[in-house]
């Protein structure tokens, strides 16, 4: 059976950065499944998944294709049970969707306004006019304006990764002592960040960086596999 | 078997306000055991705790005392496992630790910059000059200078509240179609809030106020038997 992960990359294939996409890959690391990752431009994906999904990531798991990173968790979790589990139990499940709904409210926001013109400049020259014509459209201004203030916005994220710093005090992963789907979901927000533009303005001794490092080491180093230019 | 719950209340007895006291009378409500509740001021804390507990809530649950409100509510869990579960497995544990931080690191303290001068408001005249002393000391400010941008923070508020309502799009509550500690976790923050203060800047039909409403029925109203004045 082939089992096929449709993302998203720059220029070069090889820049794959969409946060939602590397919660799939790492959930398929986490559930040692093999796949073939298609990475495809924002224009390809229209003709590609025609028929299929509208957006990426979307899974192609021999006859059965999935579209959405938490419905491909699920989906994976349901479908191979013996393999290790996302979400360890249904309070996993429903409380990932917090862990979802902080990272995609807080951190997704902010991380476009340090990072959406290099999101812009890492794509080639057609995906280039359509990803400034329809975040310019989406967010009311230019690519330019939007990251106008990008030291403040750098100078304040730190401070939004609290929860996961109190988490930290804690326990080594959102999941506990391993990780769990939740911290791929988070996981792949600072990715989109590192791989599009740049984490540098983070502390190195910082709990979350110290965190992130455990998670790009993970699944051997998967989250590293991955071209920076 | 004698359980009883020891919390925090202002100057009448009935104003039970603490947001982590909160969080365990809802898991004890929601494991449907019975309890006493013997209310405290923080300056009878320490004569009262002594040898138990330095802080509020601490239970004691025949001979067994437990302070900490996560520590109370993974002890009920392990002690009482036939009855609903707070967690629902592992992966609700660990999870709860992440709302727990997000709760903490961001509703609490823009809920100190809103109420916190109405808090003091609410206790005895021995209390108010103990809970000044202390606050002022912690924030290195009056109280009064702690909420002065009051209006600001009330504007802020829902805004704070994003990562429940997308969670909302999806479930009913943090827990799933049915609540569970985390649930509680972030009720004890709005609790807190509405009954030393108000929640009445929060729009009626802001989800997470819907959400509010549907907890404070759970559990025969539990959350609205509380003194407001």
């Amino acid at each position: 059976m082939t089992r096929t992960l449709y993302s998203l990359c720059g220029a070069s294939r090889a820049r794959l950065f969409s946060p939602h996409c590397w919660k799939v890959v790492m959930a398929l690391a986490h559930k040692g499944l093999d796949f073939e990752e298609v990475a495809l431009t924002f224009t390809e994906i229209p003709e590609v998944g025609k028929g299929a999904s509208a957006t990426v990531p979307f899974l192609k798991d021999g006859e059965t294709i999935v579209s959405d990173s938490f419905a491909i968790a699920r989906y994976l979790d349901e479908i191979y049970p013996d393999r290790p589990s996302l979400f360890k139990g249904e309070g996993g499940i429903a409380l990932s969707r917090m862990v979802e709904g902080w990272s995609q409210t807080q951190l997704h926001p902010a991380i476009a306004r340090i990072a959406l013109l290099d999101i812009h400049d890492i794509l080639d020259e057609q995906n280039k006019a359509y990803f400034r014509a329809s975040r310019e459209k989406s967010f009311g201004k230019p690519l330019e304006s939007v990251v106008a203030d990008r030291a403040a916005e750098e100078a304040a994220f730190p401070g939004r990764l609290q929860p996961l710093r109190h988490m930290l005090k804690f326990q080594n992963f959102i999941g506990g002592d391993t990780p769990l789907f939740a911290d791929y979901i988070v996981f792949g927000a600072l990715q989109w960040l590192r791989v599009t533009s740049s984490l540098e303005f983070m502390a190195k001794d910082d709990p979350v960086m110290i965190w992130f490092d455990r998670c790009l080491d993970l699944h051997d180093c998967r989250g590293r596999a991955v071209s920076l230019s």
